[in-house]
């Protein structure tokens, strides 16, 4: 069977201004990878409601999983909440059970749960809440939409709240071999091997080190066996 | 005149995998925002032909210019510009301009032009090519799409030799001001401002320093003077 797919939706000006670079997508393709899900596709959008609404739409339609990242501040422009409702024609407003816990927080910390904090409560109808135990103010799944905030810390602990939830397939292994010689050298060789092992992904990337040109061959698999005798028949093609 | 809009796709496993971490999208975000255009969406997809071209053609639809990072190198996963020539309706094959540029660098070197690297010479029709200082092979621009390479040093130069050639806007410039407030307590009176100065971006981005938290208050515009005076009334706002 194969491994359930996974999008994710950037969501920034501050990213596609080069204010910021991006952490968010790294960490959160390196966990999936781990979880046997294959994330297939990453959008970045601003924050603009339309090309948020659209994008989450595209996306929740083709893909088993969508998270999010970004937007879900106390501020004028966060609006992903508002967009994600908006997206599926869910109503949305402050939920009760997102308005305890940032009561509480404030009063541990005596600071006024203010309208714009207040903001941060506005679930839409028929979410779960995702636990943020950075900063309390929580996330939440709607439908197989993971709306997740963008401060790189609090995203991970979301990441981490959401994972052990959803089904993996098998982790998504891999195996690199590193040849010394440039990639249109062993290029027609490595066709070969990538045509007779088409059920792995064979992947070649260029490096530079110390004036030399070098190749890393990355193979991945599900199958631990068939990764292993892949890369016995590669490294008889590429000796070292 | 509202400023150009532009697009960036970019195209690899490895970085949907978290084996390799983006930097091009950065690069080309702080880039575009200094030409004065607005890099108003990224997409990231994996070495899969109906995803590139599909995307491709998407992003063409709807913005003035596209930049492609990856998948232009001599290996059998390198499909970028068959991708892009199927995208358009171009034929696609080898074509003397560039067969010249690589035999020229590869006889320099004492190597063959074999299959694989004659690969990189694969030139749509109508393309001109994108001048490589870094290691020779070309990227080309079909119609309003700049089809790049991947490993950053050679996007870099790339972007370098495509820009000057590209009609920019008004530069977008933004001034920062940070504020030893959480969002929540700034987020009242910002959004007011943000509501008073409609023409401009305004964006909060939270941070955390020695256990306490501010807010970045960005503002982006084109126009100085406009920047300058919503400084001067945000900083009567939220004095130091």
């Amino acid at each position: 069977m194969p491994n359930p797919t996974a999008a994710m939706l950037v969501i920034g000006d501050e990213i596609l201004s080069g204010r910021t670079r991006d952490a968010n997508m790294h960490h959160l393709a390196g966990e999936l990878t781990q979880a046997g899900i294959d994330l297939k596709e990453v959008r970045v959008v601003s924050d603009d409601a339309p090309a948020i609404t659209a994008a989450v739409k595209a996306l929740a339609d083709t893909y088993d999983t969508v998270f999010t990242s970004g937007g879900i501040g106390p501020t004028h422009d966060d609006i992903t909440a508002d967009c994600i409702a908006a997206a599926f024609g869910a109503a949305i407003d402050i939920r009760d059970d997102a308005r305890v816990l940032l009561q509480a927080h404030y009063d541990r910390n005596g600071q006024e749960l203010n309208a714009a904090r207040l903001r941060m409560a506005r679930i839409p109808d028929g979410a779960t809440l995702i636990d943020n135990p950075v900063s309390v103010a929580p996330g939440f799944t709607l439908g197989h939409v993971h709306v997740m905030a963008g401060v790189p810390s609090v995203f991970r602990a979301m990441v981490a709240s959401v994972l052990p939830t959803l089904t993996g397939g098998a982790p998504l292994l891999s195996r690199t071999l590193r040849v010394m010689r440039g990639e249109g050298d062993i290029a027609e060789p490595l066709g070969t091997f990538a045509t007779e092992f088409a059920d792995l992904s064979v992947g070649s990337y260029p490096f530079q080190k110390d004036g030399i040109y070098g190749s890393s061959i990355v193979l991945r698999a599900n199958d631990p066996a068939r990764l292993d005798s892949a890369m016995t028949a590669l490294q008889q093609i590429f000796p070292e």
